[in-house]
């Protein structure tokens, strides 16, 4: 049997040459990486080259991924394919053009919202959620004529159904679990991901500690488990993995995922005064050597090869295959 | 006998529908561009924006070309490809990063300096001419590294000398004429233009009047006389049309074009007080349906047909092929 592609669907990791070749020891051969909370334009283009910087430097371990050819690419050439994305539309600023711009960038995912209300949509953590807004909806019939796909891990839900409802192209949930099996505000409804698979659109499944059963000490049964009831519920072709892997960053930057410029107070989102940082990580998952942990978890639970290779990978590379290029 | 491809590799025109649907009747496979004199990297890519528009309203008569392969493409389903460029650096502003991010966005020439002293070399208005500084080196190597060709149109001769040297690839002259045929400042010497075709170089036959014989009053004859005695100093296959085409624009852009935002006074450039305009054009050619003109106009003196097809784009192809993509 061929392996199954391998793609984590969200990281945000001070990467570097190490964490570069910790990807390729775990055999990742795609990373949708985050280049992009609150910066503006400018700000993501200096993100874009400290990444061409990195490319240059280390062209036998990462390139620039840019549609599903390059994850494949990336096995025959024994490389890992980054991709770009932003968890916030801020990139844009106010100006529906960059859409295109950064598609050209290579930007692949932008959610419409980070926790707070955007110009296109509201976040998880306003009191009030108004839906897609004018402009968001001009910006959405603008990312899905360029192949960037519509991201809304951190939205509130009536903007999230009303984003699948107006996204002629599937949207994504890139980095999120089941609120059934953990209430964090962070986590979605069943009926939100059953709304999520019928439109095609894909979840990934994180193991960032906030959003688990238990936090830091959730067990690999239980979030494998947690894997194979969802594949009940949303079938099991619209799911994969999201880690939003944080590794090596400093406690600095979660205050700055949180925060950016919007507040001068602090603001703890998923966390609080008493554990304002980042949480440590579950023990079955530290970087990215830790995959197979996750696959050997979804077997144990019963998955058949094939689904857990859907999970692992295949279903987001068909994900981009589709979604990456300019509607035609 | 095939018709040869027609490429006009510089305009800076009021570019408009009009414009367009004259390409198309001109017979036009490729246009390079001019979509920066002074603006800064964020104005540049409003101009990007503007261009994005325009490709996605007339999708039957232009397209952005990134390659060679482009130029057939467009040959083949009857369109214009739009190449992009740089009159200035001022698109990198003061980072060196900018260079791989322009290219990705489409940039294929930009010009080191234009008149003035600029961060990379000297422009040909300035007194003194240092060569090209320490930045200029280096960008100049990331410009080879990624296939952003040099364009040294505007530069002051030992500045553009030493970017022949110091460039590993060749560069480009996109609009200039020999300034034994008409001494103005922005014409070169038969030295100059000895060395570029040596290191593998283009220039471009400008048409704007002041550097034609005569201007104005230019004749086809003339201008086309001047190419084939270009050939006999540069050698045909070096060689090719960069019109300069400013059409349809006011003349508050010619006084944009000269003075940016460097200086508060009026500055004339290749005008004067009394001629501060843009110059009428020679009655041979208004627009992009006159290139009949200057092929007729070569073959009346003696070019072969090979050489008429060398001139009217074939070399800028074969430049196009060799110089737009990453060095190997």
């Amino acid at each position: 049997m061929t392996k199954p592609y391998r793609i984590d669907n969200l990281q945000y990791a001070n990467w570097s040459e190490k964490i570069f070749r910790q990807m390729r020891e775990g055999g990742v051969d795609a990373v949708h990486v985050t280049i992009a909370y609150h910066e503006n334009f400018r700000e993501t283009v200096l993100n874009m080259e400290q990444w061409n910087r990195w490319f240059e430097q280390f062209p036998d371990l990462i390139f620039q991924g840019l549609t599903g050819a390059d994850v494949r690419l990336a096995r025959k050439t024994g490389r890992t394919a980054i991709f770009f994305g932003y968890q916030n539309p801020s990139p844009i600023e106010d100006d529906i053009g960059l859409v295109e711009i950064h598609h050209r960038l290579g930007a692949r995912f932008m959610q419409l919202s980070y926790n707070n209300q955007s110009l296109l949509a509201t976040g998880c953590y306003e009191a009030e959620d108004p839906g897609i807004t004018r402009m968001g909806r001009e910006v959405i019939a603008e990312m899905n004529r360029v192949g960037l796909v519509v991201d809304m891990s951190h939205s509130a839900d009536r903007s999230t159904f009303e984003a699948m409802e107006i996204s002629s192209r599937p949207i994504a949930i890139t980095h999120a679990n089941p609120h059934s099996w953990h209430p964090a505000l962070r986590n979605k409804s069943d009926d939100l991901m059953k709304a999520l698979a019928q439109s095609g659109g894909m979840m990934g499944f994180s193991v960032y500690p906030h959003h688990l059963k238990d936090k830091s000490d959730c067990t690999l049964e239980s979030f494998c488990q947690m894997i194979a009831d969802t594949a009940n519920v949303m079938g099991i072709d619209h799911i994969g993995i999201g880690t939003d892997l944080c590794q090596d960053q400093p406690d600095s930057i979660v205050e700055w995922m949180r925060t950016g410029r919007w507040t001068k107070q602090m603001d703890y989102g998923e966390g609080s005064a008493s554990d304002a940082g980042f949480p440590p990580m579950p023990n079955w998952f530290n970087d990215n050597r830790d995959f197979d942990n996750i696959e050997h978890g979804l077997r144990a639970v019963g998955l058949t090869d094939t689904d857990v290779g859907k999970v692992m990978g295949e279903n987001w590379l068909r994900f981009y295959d589709e979604n990456f290029e300019a509607a035609s």
